[in-house]
């Protein structure tokens, strides 16, 4: 059985990264690829719970991170469901576990405590090593990322989940530290991690560009089979 | 308000934990102590959530030690709340997120991932890190060991909880790497680690040797006062 072509999508909140994924999505499938997507948190048991124990305002930091965590180790098993029963030639996943750990340590410095970009990096490679066999591996990760001001124009038009998800997509100091610990991952995987800058207005240029990125790589791939 | 003396107490399955907790704190009671006692995994709503989800066999082993931790991780609030109410002069917490780590990266390693002491020691530390503010500080962990054979003896007496939980307690080389976690532990704290041997009809002797210490413990903290 082939494998798909793993793509993860990452970034801050409101940089629309939904849009883009559709966008790149339907380029990919008027070219006659089969792209299948899973989002996280889901609604499997741990997403659910994660969603709503792990949002709750009385939850600290930590547990919150690793429920949120488990959801995305535990969703790996829906993944690997999804390749081998709908054999995409791409499957997308929105949002993995960088980004549970990302946003993890990012709530933990706002709330005080003080790791490093050093723990970070350790922790996830502590993290991608005990989930051997469970995580499938990423191919690409794209992070989104877009001007501040568009953020915060996105961020109004957004209906929100409420409660703590809400108010840390709000809070420009959590999405700064969120920011900073895609950037360490991205110094860790320099040539997995491609950074894309999508500024208001200009979400079918950005889309063509991804697209165009995918479509060569998938080429790379049937060259090399 | 005076901090009590916190204790954890962890060890491998069967070693004959529970009896020991009960003896010591009647030794301690009698003397005109108060001790709290907390178990974990306990019926906190991330508890339930790690015994019924995190023990199904379909849940791969880097979810499952995430659950666990999230809900050790979360009862710290259950313990600040038994501080502050119960305002014991000696917490016992049966359990805590150092079993969490251990039984984890046991499980980890029996699932062929190759987890290192190394590897071990800095996630303890990094969990630490992260879970300042949340965790409560524990003073001393006693880490209840027993003879294989007494302890293999007590297993057959056990009525389990049955599925993954009693079959891990019947893997010899599972709790093999479990014990072997525990000393890690040992050398990194040993000022706080405090190894017991239980043998089989000695539970006597060795609650009266716990309590003896943790009565000296208590008048050196008294005498600090």
């Amino acid at each position: 059985m082939p494998k798909p072509l793993i793509i993860v999508w990452e970034g801050l909140d409101a940089v629309g990264k939904t849009t883009l994924i559709a966008k790149v999505r339907s380029i990919l499938e008027s070219r006659g690829y089969k792209v299948s997507t899973h989002k996280t948190p889901s609604s499997s048991k741990t997403g659910e719970f994660a969603k709503t124990y792990g949002n709750d305002p009385d939850v600290d930091h930590l547990t919150r991170m690793l429920l949120f965590l488990a959801n995305t180790s535990d969703d790996s098993k829906i993944l690997k469901r999804i390749i081998e029963e709908e054999a995409p030639d791409l499957l997308f996943i929105d949002r993995y576990y960088l980004c549970s750990i990302a946003y993890g340590f990012a709530l933990s410095r706002l709330r005080g405590v003080r790791v490093s970009k050093q723990d970070f990096k350790i922790f996830v490679e502590l993290v991608e090593k005990l989930g051997e066999g469970v995580f499938v591996k990423p191919d690409i990760y794209l992070v989104i990322d877009a001007p501040e001001e568009d953020r915060i124009k996105r961020l109004k038009m957004k209906v929100g989940q409420g409660g703590l998800e809400s108010a840390l997509e709000r809070d420009q100091l959590m999405q700064q530290h969120v920011k900073e610990f895609y950037m360490v991952f991205k110094e860790m995987r320099p040539n997995e991690v491609a950074w894309i800058m999508n500024p208001q207005g200009e979400a079918d240029a950005v889309a063509d560009r991804i697209a165009k990125m995918l479509l060569e790589k998938l080429a790379e791939g049937a060259a090399q089979d």
